[in-house]
């Protein structure tokens, strides 16, 4: 019995972790729930799971019987949970990631923006406390199953993504592209940031099939396919390493033709791909600064106050702004994710058309 | 120091594992060499190896000095032998092989049809004497490596074949191609037999990027890459479970684009594939059956005596009238496979044109 908390329950990867959860209706007791602003969903899902716990922006007056408000970031840490999803969006899911970890327990990690603004720091809270952090994107998924058994050493990872919406588009249309067209993501139904991410390859999405690769030493690669369904690796993180049938995971589908075509990527088609190559082989606060600046940005596109390359405009001005800290604490990565938000917003309002 | 034999040193397999013995010269004692009609090419390998015993068809007189005729069988059990090659062609690998498994070594064998004669009796003996069998095959290596560090059940294996040099050819042409074309296998330069067998998918050839998938339960399915290069699996299986950086392995080159495509099997193209997967579910003496009778019908095309699906036709007539042996010695495999080998010779000596 996998005692758990879900935090970001209402959101896409939530849901799929209580569907995982109504699966495998013996094998999980639901401590917790925490959501945002989607009331509704949460009340239901406190009907079907009985968290003792909840969490969420406008709790409902009276709250169900027998359910108690808890923050978020006590909630990660309570004595009778084993295991938080973090499915949470954006920076606000650093504070909960690093809560859980002091408390020993095991993350399943599928809000990557902590990973990107403070790594060093989770890796250490992870080894310090003897917690675990368990990847849930279907990229790094897919690395980790591949490593599996392997004490080798690795020469390269190999990250396939679909090139998102515009992967064809013609450079100079790419202006003036609309959030309506970002939103049309050729693999994935995901949420709107993580969309946009894809189609800058900030935050990558993913091929449909072959999800990544690891080269080892000896030249030999493995890769792990499956269909684009998150329940995947979200079912692979819940029971590692055990692998459950589960007849709601689809099937890849071999009875018929299919092919796999890879391109090498087109730099200039996605330079907010080289911005976050950048910032994390320079480490310290600089991985921050772009996180916030992201979001902020993309935030700006999406109500339609700047264009689609301005998210690289935006993120590449507030970088050029900030002085790096080298090993930074857990606080003063969150002083460069507040100055990072404020001063994207003050460069978005500027280019605001 | 692994101190190794190799069986079939001259042929493809063997050779190639002479170059990653040459690769690591600190890693290996060639203790043993044997090889076929290929004279010359031993001796100029006794010279660069300095082995204590060979063997082969026709042995120089008088030998080089220091090194002893000895039988293969003799050989592959030599108490200062660690590892064993089988790198032979056919059925004669099936003795040797026993032999390496009853003395406790660690044999890595690419020579299939060993396996598909006598597969439970050979593991038998690899529990019994506390053996290990390595597979060197792409296709099996691609397998194993996909399974390392899964303790999981497996849903299927999905095994990729080229197609050969007849996939696309009409069907009723395939009667009267030639053994020149069908010595133009797509991907692999290999041996005669073999690339026969992968024109009627008797004996598979490896699609040349993705060798084998596995699936699990959960759904998730892991695949092993690599350039068509069969320097990979031997060095795999050489030195497992550690992989070494080799320059002369290829590697995938993913700096351009390029694509993975994959159609179902079309089983009327193909009907010696259907022949084996019936005698594997039948098990008993069938599988050695299919093994000789195959060796003699492909012998029996490429010299021209009979047409390319004449190798369908007697394989498919010995089966019908053999006699089922199930849980055979290995005796009795062994007359199974004198009895097929024959009684295939007079099937094609009538349908001989």
């Amino acid at each position: 019995m996998r005692r758990i908390v879900i935090l970001g329950s209402t959101g896409s990867i939530g849901r799929q972790t209580l569907d995982i959860v109504r699966a495998f209706p013996h094998e999980f007791e639901v401590v917790g729930l925490a959501a945002g602003n989607n009331t509704a969903l949460l009340l239901e899902q406190i009907s079907e799971f009985n968290p003792r716990y909840v969490w969420c922006n406008h709790p409902p007056a009276p709250l169900p019987s027998g359910v108690a408000l808890l923050p978020m970031n006590e909630m990660a840490a309570l004595p009778e949970v084993d295991q938080v999803m973090v499915a949470l969006m954006g920076g606000v899911g650093l504070h909960p990631t690093m809560c859980a970890l002091q408390a020993g327990k095991q993350v399943a990690l599928s809000n990557k923006e902590p990973v990107v603004m403070a790594g060093p720091a989770l890796k250490a809270a992870e080894r310090k406390h003897n917690a675990t952090i368990l990847p849930v994107d279907s990229e790094p998924s897919a690395i980790w199953q591949c490593l599996q058994g392997e004490d080798n050493h690795i020469r390269r990872l190999m990250i396939t993504a679909s090139g998102g919406p515009f992967r064809r588009t013609p450079l100079a249309e790419l202006e003036s592209v609309t959030p309506e067209q970002a939103l049309q993501h050729p693999t994935w139904r995901m949420g709107a940031k993580i969309t946009v991410d894809s189609a800058t390859l900030m935050n990558k999405a993913f091929e449909s099939t072959i999800h990544s690769m690891v080269e080892f030493d000896d030249g030999s690669v493995k890769a792990q396919l499956g269909p684009p369904s998150m329940r995947l690796p979200i079912q692979y993180a819940l029971f590692y390493p055990k692998r459950l049938p589960n007849a709601e995971i689809p099937r890849l589908d071999i009875g018929v033709a299919w092919s796999l075509d890879f391109e090498p990527l087109q730099p200039e088609r996605y330079p907010c791909f080289g911005l976050a190559i950048t910032a994390g082989q320079e480490g310290g606060t600089i991985p921050a600064v772009l996180s916030a600046a992201d979001e902020v940005a993309v935030e700006s596109f999406l109500r339609g106050s700047i264009g689609f390359t301005d998210i690289y405009r935006v993120v590449e001005k507030v970088l050029a702004q900030h002085q790096n800290q080298p090993n930074p604490e857990l606080d003063a990565i969150i002083d460069a994710d507040r100055w990072a938000g404020k001063r994207a917003g003050e460069i978005a309002a500027a280019l605001a058309r």
